[in-house]
């Protein structure tokens, strides 16, 4: 049996993620696909729409064969450390291949562009710290160190503008890096841009235009078209239940309390704050009253959306810089979920795994699983607010046999 | 002109308050009463029902000439630390008197019981350590150590079995230890104990009774006998502006999730956490669903509901160990509201004041203050979660003129 590893958040699960995982074991002539997923808390630092669960059910109904989850410590970190987490347990996992999608579509570029940019690190180095200092954002200082690299050697090479590009860059770099035996492979995107509204001539739109759509009131109906059914239906389930998503605007009244609670000095510890942020999440947090408010009085040219609001899953979470950096490679496997194929390859690689598999979390102590335990607690309490109803805890929940 | 000073909660003011403050004015003969207040937070470890402005405005129309803040620091300490305070800042605005309600009604036996204690006072700390040893709360052990003390000599001493007895007592010793010019007098207390409900056929009942007639649903208007008329009308205004009074139950979503967000070692540094009470708080956040269940989870022989409230602010406000013992004495006197003769006895001891007088805190910086108005924040992030108008802020109320 051979299995391809692909990164995901599904938030939620659309077409256009049925058509990577199709095209994942299709191109790669493998019989199980093994996703890797984000858990509560994703890398742009806001928590998912609906909790693991149910997008665990979505994805199995869907062609994935094996949920596995990615620790808090990768899910919310910035592109490297997010890629390195995700490659290590698909590569534990014994995937042959990891299939990621792309707007270039095919993988050499990606490949050419490692090498230049590993052949070049120093130089490469020096542009971004350059860059930074001159006032930029971390992506654009990226963007522009790769911009004059690409004038030192004629190859093809990758459009680093495009995200889900950078995303696959990260992770060729993360296993070439690692030396993994799992080798590369992309899948070229189909329609919808990575942010893009929803075009109501297609079955395909981004997870962004489905978001949006559903926060500005949209009902479910009106996202059908992009959604395979059993994702409606587990969308559905949670509207019944909580009556709305997760977004930071429902967390708020929690987030502010929490910044507001700390002194300046205390809120340092928590993990991204930091240059004097302290000071401004304290001062805007009394002047605002609602997330958006709030973060249209945090940004500034120097810190992206994303990072700022990384920033405040940490402050949101309570996750101290110091439990962030105590730990950098995950130490085991967590199941959230598999098919009957998906559980007949876990019994084939069963004895030759190099991390421990786990299935329930209560017997077992590691300290970047009491971060996601954590984590999902944290989020519990932000659904428990407008909502009366507790969520599926992380200590009851067996992994999802569908 | 001559004051007599006060010390009060007022949560609410009621038949019973305005009796005493009458009292106190006659029979030391006074032209003004300086009440010194407590803040958001009381001595039992409880949000106040209404902010401080509602309750002072209370005050002033019911014979109070002076409301002044009693801070955070010394209105959420033991009874000794809350006496030293108050005693401290009614000698400060240069009081004659100090007159408190009691079940005793005399002053003789308060001094009496004193120095049996002060001459005693090895003899006494080593009762109260045994019976704390012995698995006693420390309310016990006072009395239990009192008990055997007044056999030592056959004066006339108080029952410190009575609630406000004891409050007078501390009053009596912080006043001899502190030697103050100023001198303790007492009210005899009339009809409804501390803690008594409410008699429907009297016109007073303890704010206790009050505030459980409202919380169990019971509309202003059937306890609007045990009230004077501006208590009646600031609390209507409240409740319409606000839906409800606050409440520990009503701040338990924020309580819960300030102490499920950390660790039990970051517990730790929270005034009054201590001897392993970071972990049962832990255990039973997670596992209650309410305020009285999680009480009821936490309480134990060895904690007073009292002591555990008490706890439970400083968690919830954030005040850490650190913060309340670098301070000790008031450092400062915040006018929160004044009649026309408080004004006017305020303008005759202006000039030969101990401490300075604050009556807007914007331009001000003392750590005592800076605890205040932080404790204000945390209690209006409690009542916008249930109301979504702002309260009234530190920053921007000037004092009362009434």
């Amino acid at each position: 049996m051979q299995a391809v590893g692909i990164v995901v958040e599904y938030n939620p699960f659309h077409n256009g993620h049925l058509h990577h995982v199709n095209e994942a074991k299709r191109t790669t002539n493998s019989d199980v696909a093994v996703a890797v997923m984000s858990g509560q808390f994703l890398q742009r630092g806001e928590p998912a729409l609906v909790d693991k669960w149910h997008r665990t059910k979505m994805a199995l109904a869907s062609e994935v064969d094996i949920v596995i989850e990615l620790p808090y410590i990768f899910s919310t970190a910035q592109a490297t450390g997010f890629a390195s987490g995700a490659v290590q347990l698909l590569e534990a996992m014994q995937c042959t291949t990891l299939a990621f999608g792309s707007e270039q579509g095919s993988i050499t570029p990606f490949l050419n562009t490692f090498h230049l940019i590993e052949s070049n690190r120093t130089l490469y180095n020096a542009i971004i710290k350059e860059t930074i200092q001159q006032g930029k954002s971390y992506p654009q200082a990226l963007f522009a160190a790769y911009e004059q690299l690409k004038q030192l050697s004629p190859n093809a090479y990758i459009d680093l503008g495009q995200p889900n590009n950078i995303l696959g860059f990260h992770y060729v770099e993360a296993m070439e890096q690692l030396q993994t035996v799992m080798r590369p492979a992309t899948i070229q995107r189909i329609a919808a841009g990575y942010h893009d509204a929803i075009d109501t001539d297609s079955e395909i739109a981004s997870a962004t235009g489905i978001r949006q759509a559903l926060f500005s009131g949209q009902s479910l109906e009106q996202v059908t078209q992009y959604l395979p059914e059993a994702s409606i239906e587990q969308l559905g389930h949670w509207q019944a239940e909580h009556g709305r998503f997760a977004s930071w605007e429902s967390f708020w009244p929690l987030l502010q309390y929490a910044i507001l609670r700390h002194t300046p000095q205390q809120l340092k510890q928590y993990a991204d704050v930091s240059e004097g942020l302290e000071n401004s999440l304290i001062k805007y947090a009394r002047s605002s009253s609602n997330f958006v408010e709030f973060m249209n009085a945090m940004k500034s040219k120097r810190y992206t959306w994303t990072r700022l609001q990384r920033m405040l899953t940490h402050v949101y979470t309570g996750v101290t810089k110091e439990q962030l950096h105590a730990n950098s490679s995950p130490t085991y496997i967590r199941i959230l979920g598999m098919t009957s194929a998906g559980q007949q390859y876990i019994s084939r690689i069963k004895k030759s795994l190099s991390l421990p598999l786990i299935s329930r979390v209560a017997a077992v102590s590691d300290p970047i699983l009491a971060i996601d335990l954590h984590a999902t607690q944290m989020y519990q309490l932000g659904i428990q607010q407008f909502s009366n109803k507790k969520i599926d805890e992380d200590y009851k929940t067996p992994p999802i046999r569908y």
